[in-house]
């Protein structure tokens, strides 16, 4: 039988992430492996109440088919907590999407051709590495400092090609846990500009710090190229699969044309109870229970790194986020940690996935949001007794 | 400032419907131009009990991210449902999708590369022509005939051509209501197999019968290269999104990459709601209240259209679904009569949409099943006699 499958997928990365999450789904395994957030903060009664509310109110009109743009008010919502950071972003230039995934994907859609160049951050997010890929663009890897991105390689990259797009996770990023300083984002913002580059601006974290001052989207300092993508799934819920994408009106309309022919719209019942429970309750008195536990919770982690891994061992330490990301001695492989590390209950995510081009490296992602403080403690130290073995 | 939208983009026709709605959304209007259930049966008391039921016993799961593939209960309820027709689907050859639409989209950007050849009806449903058209197929429209698609007409398109998929809707079409007979079911898979044509089976009508027997779906002839599509949209409501693709494992595993780089999963809160609603109620009786009303609605429209449309005009008469198809003498434009019947308050679907490579043609659409008995009465009198003023 000769291959029907088009060759896009045969492009796209498998998701090594989920197999390690099968294996990671032994409970006996402590896992910093996945990405999810803390379900003790999902506010389960007042969606209870949401729902039937908006249920009781509209049933019918919740029920119907909608439109492809999303529900208005939802939308002016979301503009309105944007124009209180002093961020422009009208109702009108904000799509609803499921999830920022879909975001991701109906961006690329839009906006790439095959072979179309894609900066994108070293180590990456893996989610945006498999909707671009399905596009077949040719990626621009560019190493991750301290504080953001390199900007003598970005300089070099952007003298040399005509790069498309700029990805980035600029608010605690996926998997590196850095966060860009406000200098770096200028810098960013003054080079490409008058390049026609789309900046996309992921920022699914950004309600996320917990120490530190807020700091500008990359909205302030570039506007017409620039989308901005936001989600409910880390800040509410993720089973609801509500996202955002921000672009200027002429250009959101094409991803609308991209939108309707995906999915016609994105799950209507949902945007109404989400924005019910938005209504009715305090989103940012809400953000304070889940920052709260999720600062405590990275600090024990970096506390029990600092005091149980062997020297030579960098990691990030970030100021909100859901991750943090361990650097070893060049030598050592985090694949093979990760098998050594299974065998005494531990699981992470080692850093290969996040590399377009290199593998074997000697990184891994650990999460911090979805596993207790006692676990926190007793899966570092067996992390600890593993690393001591092979050093 | 260059073009930054991609070439896929330029390719997706305009939603030439979504036009027609704002302007047949004006109150005053009777507008058969809608494709929408009755909201009347949606079942809202039912869903709410669901709802709170599901959230008190499981809330933080079902808000929580989930998989790719759907949740395992409602994939089985749907190979179920197909077993009792005799139709053999496995849980794990279904996928959960948001909506038809997305099935659409998943299974061309699985299998389409740009440039392969796909047969769809003539006319054909709209929105499968915008989601093909993402991946830039070349289209080959095959006439419908009263009893399914032109048999000698699909035997020389094949013999000649490099064919990649077929789409086709054999319940009910959208537009035209056409149900395909038995035996063309049976000649078309004749002439399909050995040529590793890929068959979508579009049915989210085909629980929707209100005369006449269940016809088998195409799976009952083609096996390996069928993809059956399949709807809660018109069953249960559209506001949820939710629909799904059967096929063969190891094909399904490719649409679920594919999935995956999209959206991650479907709403898994409302996947749980649905089940649970499926769980608490019989759908078969649910549906047999939606039925009843979409055949006395469907008969009023017919008996309405023979007392009064003037002689000459044809128009199909459905056996099941939402739609019925009017085509006029070759001279007639159904452009220019909608322009006219506008001013009139009555409202259709010109045919134009439906077509790749036609304009202009004397053909429109009738939507039955969300305007009642007593608005069908008047708006056909309506159309009537502007009809009766071009002939």
């Amino acid at each position: 039988m000769p291959n029907l499958v088009a060759n896009r997928i045969q492009d796209v990365p498998k998701s090594f992430i989920r197999e390690i999450l099968k294996v990671a789904a032994d409970p006996e395994i402590i896992s910093f492996a996945g990405g999810l957030p803390n379900p003790k903060f999902f506010p389960v009664q007042e969606i209870k109440k949401a729902t039937a509310k908006v249920l009781e109110a509209s049933g019918q009109e919740i029920l119907q088919y909608s439109t492809t743009e999303g529900y208005l008010p939802l939308r002016k919502y979301i503009s309105q907590r944007y124009q209180q950071q002093g961020i422009e972003v009208t109702a009108e230039e904000v799509l609803i999407t499921n999830g920022s995934q879909q975001g991701l994907d109906l961006i690329a859609r839009t906006f790439l051709n095959e072979g179309d160049k894609v900066i994108i951050e070293k180590p990456g997010y893996l989610g945006a590495i498999q909707a671009f890929s399905i596009y077949q663009p040719q990626f621009y890897p560019i190493e991750l400092q301290e504080d953001g991105i390199d900007i003598s390689s970005l300089k070099k990259v952007i003298a040399k090609n005509d790069i498309k797009m700029f990805y980035g996770v600029p608010n605690f990023q996926n998997p590196s846990g850095i966060t860009y300083s406000k200098d770096k984002r200028k810098k960013i913002a003054e080079i490409l500009k008058g390049n026609n580059v789309i900046f996309v601006e992921d920022d699914p974290y950004g309600d996320l710090r917990f120490s530190g001052n807020h700091l500008p989207s990359m909205k302030k300092y570039l506007d017409q190229n620039l989308a901005l993508l936001g989600s409910f799934s880390k800040i509410v819920a993720p089973g609801f699969r509500l996202g955002w994408v921000c672009l200027p009106k002429d250009k959101l309309d094409k991803v609308l044309v991209a939108k309707q022919a995906a999915d016609l719209h994105s799950n209507y019942f949902t945007q109404r109870v989400l924005y019910q429970y938005l209504l009715d309750n305090d989103l940012d008195q809400h953000l304070e229970g889940i920052k709260t536990a999720y600062k405590e919770q990275k600090n024990t982690m970096v506390a029990m790194i600092k005091k149980y891994f062997p020297d030579g061992i960098g990691f990030t330490n970030p100021t909100g986020g859901m991750f943090l990301w361990v650097t070893l001695p060049q030598e050592i492989s985090s694949l093979e940690l990760f098998e050594l590390a299974i065998k005494e209950k531990v699981a992470f995510v080692p850093g290969d996935p996040f590399y377009i081009d290199e593998k074997g490296k000697n990184t891994f992602r650990l999460n911090y949001s979805n596993v207790d403080q006692a676990n926190i403690k007793k899966g570092i130290k067996r992390l600890a007794g593993v690393l001591k073995k092979i050093f």
